[in-house]
C-alpha cells in the first residue's frame, strides 16, 4: 500500500523544489494535510495564482515586479549615473536593504554557465546593452557572485565594455564582517591584502 | 523596496512548513516564479486543490485515504486478528514497505504530550478501544516512536488494556542495522543487552 493519488501529486510538487528529496516533500505533504484548514488552501492556492499572474520581470531592468517598470526604474529620486548588475532578483532585495545604494539596478536573470548550457545570450546582456546607449548612465557596478561563474560573467561584461566611455566597476572582494582571519580561505585573505588601503 | 506583495504571500506561505525559515522560503518562492510554467502552477494548484477534497483519515484505522475506509482495512487477505498502533500515518507507509507485516494498523494521530497540550483525548484512543471490542483482534502491537511522548503513550495504552484478554507487545528495542557498538548511545546499548537472545 502507498499514498493516495492526491497526496502523491502533492509529494511530487513538493520535490521540484531546491534542496527537497522525498522525504522532506513527504513531510511537507503531510504537513498541509495535518495542519490546514479548507481556508489555508485557498490562501496558498490564491498565493500561487497571483504569482502565475500577477509577477514578471521589469521590462528595463529585469527585476522582478508587478507593475511593466519596477519600482526602481520609475523613481523620480534614485541616481541614474549608475546601474548595479547583479545575478537574481533577490540580490536586489539584499542591497535595497543596506539602504546605503541609491541608483538603478540590471538583473542579469543567471551566470554564464558552459556547462549548464547558459551563454550570454542567456542572459539580460542584450537588454543590459541597449540602457547603456543613454547617456545618462555614468558607472556600471557588477556585483555578480564571487563563484567561478561570477567572476566569469563579470570579466565577460567588463570585455565587452572596455572600449566604451562607460566607467566599468567591480564590488570589494576582502574579509567578511566579523571575519577571523585564522578561518579566513587564502584567496580571500589573497585579495583582502591586494585591496589594502592607507590609513 | 521589497518585493511585490503577491511574492510575499507565497514566502509567508512556503514560511508555514516545519524548518522552513525566511531565506529558504524565499529561495521556494523565486524558484518557483524562475521554473514555473503556466501549467505548472495549475498542477501545483490542482494538488492542493484535490488534498482538501479527497483525503481525509480513514473512518476505522486513521490512515489517510481517499475513501471512507483505507486499502488496508477492506483488504480480505490481511490478518485481522492484529492491530500495529503507531502516531502517524507515515509510518504505516513505512512498514507498508517493509512488507514483512500483514495485520492491520491504527495510526494516533500523535502522541500524549502535556506539554503541548495533547492528552490521550486528543489521540484516536477511544476509537481504538472501541475496535478491540471485535473479538476477531488478539494482539495489539505498540509501534509508537522511541522518544520520550511515544514510551509515555505506549505505556498508558498497555496500562489501559491490562485487564483485558488481548496480548499487548512493543516492538524490540536494539541495534540497529549496520549499527556501531561504539557510536551506540547508552539507552540503546542497555536496552540491546536487556533484550539478548540465546544462539
Amino acid at each position: 500500500m502507498d499514498y493516495p493519488d492526491a497526496i502523491k501529486l502533492l509529494i511530487e510538487q513538493f520535490m521540484r523544489y531546491p534542496g527537497v528529496g522525498r522525504k522532506t516533500a513527504e513531510r511537507y505533504a503531510l504537513h498541509t494535510i495535518s495542519n490546514f484548514e479548507d481556508q489555508d488552501y485557498l490562501d496558498f492556492m490564491d498565493a500561487l495564482n497571483r504569482i502565475k499572474t500577477e509577477i514578471g520581470p521589469c521590462e528595463v531592468c529585469g527585476h522582478l515586479t508587478d507593475r511593466q517598470k519596477c519600482e526602481v526604474c520609475t523613481s523620480k529620486t534614485r541616481d541614474r549615473s549608475k546601474i548595479l548588475v547583479v545575478e537574481e532578483s533577490k540580490d536586489v532585495i539584499v542591497i535595497e536593504k543596506t539602504r546605503t545604494y541609491h541608483g538603478l539596478y540590471h538583473v542579469l536573470g543567471g551566470v554564464i554557465s558552459p556547462s549548464n548550457g547558459i551563454g550570454p545570450e542567456e542572459l539580460r546582456i542584450k537588454d543590459l546593452l541597449e540602457r547603456l546607449k543613454d547617456e545618462e548612465h555614468e558607472e556600471l557596478i557588477l556585483a555578480t557572485n564571487f563563484s567561478d561563474e561570477g567572476e566569469t560573467t563579470s570579466l565577460y561584461l567588463q570585455r565587452l565594455l572596455k572600449d566604451t566611455d562607460l566607467l566599468v566597476t567591480r564590488i570589494a572582494y576582502g574579509m567578511p564582517a566579523g571575519g577571523n582571519i585564522s578561518y579566513a580561505d587564502e584567496i580571500t585573505l589573497n585579495k583582502a591584502l591586494e585591496g589594502r588601503k592607507k590609513l
